[in-house]
């Protein structure tokens, strides 16, 4: 038996994996492939790997016996049940220091889980988020690496010349100890919601607002993306809206409105409220999918509840739609500070080592988010790698102050226009309250003290004798109550 | 040893548990009271309960022995492990038909747990939410009760009568199986949230937009009080705005500005975003109290970030507040038409039969959300207990139309103003996307068809030979991608 030459395996030959096998093998690797229907294997040998370095295994211990030391098998699974049942199936076959690498959708809690169960047995584990879909998958996706740190080391050659470039740097560095990299890729999901739920709005607002055609509106955004919005889906989303079905009518109002939320956005605003950070935009944008999701509901109400009186747009329709650019650009800037604030308190709370210019960086290109934007905010944090928010580094407080007259005007007229923005207005919400030194939670605590006996603390500079600081104060408001804390409840 | 006198045992002598005592025993129940450090028994016994038919028991053994078959005994002990304890220590001491009531503010997935576990050994568990604090728990709170439905019977004249009574109706009515007492009781809070958020930012658009004073503030209140928005919440709020320190300040205006949230709030926003349901008003109540905590980032923000140009207003007062009123009212509407929403969906999910007019009429009063609003849906979910929505009732729907033109220039001016109205928008945006027949989730369809072949459906009436219905569209977008759908990874 001959010296194995396998630098990596891969098992689950879907459409991603056969896609991922291929571009690691455009780069110069050996990739064996594995799947559990072995027919698979003969078919991708005798098609689309056909003529390539590429290498086929049956079973799993020829999956093993064919690849170099340390062993690297990335699984391309379904994510929960599947991804373990390989895991179990594969350890009795591995030695110390080989690698289970797990490149699907997992949750980020299971990755926790694997890395532990696995270092303890002497192996290692990374979870990896692979984003950019099937093109990214074959052409250079978005890869973010977490998990057993030893594992870098022995896969960073693969996974960065396997990720995606932008100005000669690969998408992708260590994201980060144990579930770090699932993680990390559940927000980019969770912001890939809040981008596509702000190009939605904008649509909206340009075609109910202004009147707009399908056309027009490609053109507008052909226009943005020249701009500081820049990016994928702004580029896809102007092409959408120029294509056209066999009558010549723009496809993109024959499809059903009616999106699919089931998964990682949905996660990711569970993880915010968890962790109590106000990560709005993306909850908006994943309960805005579920409202669209009621059509039927929707319809019935259509017919019984009338929005305000329509009326033309008589202003300047150049100045709207720079007003709309500054609301989409300054929302955007609001959903990334959020994200970024999400992963700064996880990573506080689980002791992960987040490198924040290193995911921006991993995110820049590759994936469904990437954007010249990205570069900014990589610019950001290598110029401050402690950042406390995006809002406080230069380049984005001078955009959002610029953007703020027009984003303003743009929540205000949609809101007479009767036009839903859910994640424009919840951005702007957030950004005056972030920007306020006092916001009236006050009154709920004044409240609860009243009704609950929760106490409330005083504010600092209004300390007196019967208010002092760092004490949990309760006042009989009503001079029928007793002097009890609601603590005493609880204890 | 004599026969047993016992109406109903309680077990926990916290403020809470004593004030319900001392309120069933108004009512001409004899309750037997227990507590873990027995010489809080004693000390109940010999003060607060002097006089009373109150009966003390310093062991559970004891406790049981006082109570008369079927035995009923309320727990109001800290929800979690020590609920479970009791149960454990009671179960080996009753008999068949014996039913355990947990009065705390359990989580529902553990009383559905604990419903069947008592009802597979025989007993039958009751889980009741209890709102109102202690001042409710003394003289008549919003009583909640789910579980076993042969629990009801024995339980019911107890528990109506020590109800809140509004207009002779108890506070009080049976909930639903399982754990729908709780679940209900988490809505409730979910929803008090909501309510209690919405007041704050009345007072800050009063006070930082108008510049009204705490006093001027509490006029506007009090006179708020007489009409639609008549409520306990609006009561306190005028009564917390008058409160002086004793330097004649408002009080309020010394209290910091940062709200806790941990609790039910947050798990009717988590299971919103579970169950598909957009309940956004008290995902944004929740999320503001999250953005209250963030204080010292708050602080550092606000010396960096500058809204708008303060301008002084110069419109008619009297409209503005008038229109205040009505966004109120409307976001009110609106987030009770999703917390009802939430339920129904639940409800479904979980097989219960909620009485909807009931649980209107069981938060009608005795409780923190108590209003004669609650009465209007109490009646509308009496002439029609299949509603599918309140915006479909007549009352409401004329109300919400009344109320839109207001509400509209509120959010519009508050957006202009710099002044955070996440709830007043996110009701707004809700409203508006909920009266849409079309949304524009079509572009999130095709985006995600575009970059992921996630497919798509067609709009009806729209359907063609290439567009058929009920079928999954992919359109290979940019002529380069193949014909493959998602879903084959996923397979």
């Amino acid at each position: 038996m001959s010296a194995p030459t396998g630098d990596i395996g891969l098992i689950g030959l879907a459409v991603m994996g056969q896609n991922l096998i291929l571009n690691m093998n455009d780069k110069g690797f050996t990739v064996v492939a594995y799947n559990r229907t072995t027919s698979k294997v003969d078919h991708f040998l005798a098609n689309e790997a056909k003529g390539t370095k590429i290498q086929g295994a049956h079973s799993l211990e020829e999956l093993v016996s064919k690849l170099k030391k340390p062993r690297k098998i990335i699984l391309l699974v379904k994510a929960g049940q599947a991804v373990d049942d390989f895991i179990s199936h594969l350890e009795p076959l591995l030695e110390k220091g080989d690698i289970i690498i797990d490149g699907g959708n997992s949750h980020y809690p299971d990755s926790i889980r694997r890395t532990k169960e696995l270092e303890a047995k002497g192996l290692l584990f990374v979870g990896s988020g692979v984003s950019g879909g099937e093109e990214g998958a074959r052409y250079g996706p978005s890869l973010m690496p977490g998990g057993s740190p030893a594992a870098w080391p022995a896969i960073k050659e693969i996974f960065q010349k396997t990720a995606a470039q932008v100005n000669g740097e690969p998408c992708c560095d260590w994201v980060g100890e144990t579930g770090a990299g699932h993680y990390v890729k559940m927000v980019h999901n969770g912001i890939e919601y809040g981008d596509m739920q702000l190009i939605a709005e904008a649509y909206d607002i340009l075609k109910r607002g202004l009147g707009s055609t399908e056309d027009e509106i490609a053109e507008i955004f052909t226009q943005w993306n020249k701009g500081v919005l820049d990016s994928f889906l702004i580029e896809i989303t102007s092409n959408i809206l120029k294509f056209k079905d066999d009558d010549g009518q723009a496809l993109v109002t024959k499809i059903l409105d009616k999106a699919g939320q089931k998964g990682t956005g949905k996660w990711t605003a569970i993880n915010a409220l968890d962790a109590g950070i106000p990560v709005t935009l993306i909850g908006e944008a994943v309960f805005a999918r579920c409202l669209s999701a009621l059509k039927d509901e929707r319809i019935r109400a259509s017919k019984v509840i009338a929005g305000p009186q329509k009326e033309e747009f008589k202003g300047d329709k150049k100045q709207f739609i720079d007003d709309l650019e500054q609301a989409l650009y300054a929302s955007k800037i609001i959903s990334y500070t959020q994200g970024f604030m999400l992963m700064r308190q996880t990573a506080g709370e689980l002791g992960w080592n987040l490198n924040y210019a290193g995911i921006a960086q991993m995110w820049r290109g590759g994936c469904i988010i990437k954007s010249v934007f990205l570069g900014d905010i990589t610019a950001a944090y290598q110029k401050n790698p402690k950042l406390e928010s995006l809002l406080f580094d230069d380049f984005f407080n001078k955009a959002v102050h610029k953007a703020q007259p027009g984003w303003r005007r743009i929540a205000a007229q949609a809101a007479l226009w009767g036009i839903p923005t859910p994640a424009f207005s919840t951005a702007l919400a957030f950004f005056d309250g972030y920007r306020s030194e006092i916001v009236p939670a006050n009154i709920l605590q004044a409240q609860r003290d009243y009704f609950g006996a929760h106490t409330f603390r005083v504010l600092p500079g209004k300390e007196n004798a019967k208010l002092k600081a760092g004490e949990d104060i309760h006042i009989n408001w009503t001079g029928r109550g007793g002097n009890v804390s609601a603590s005493t409840y609880l204890a």
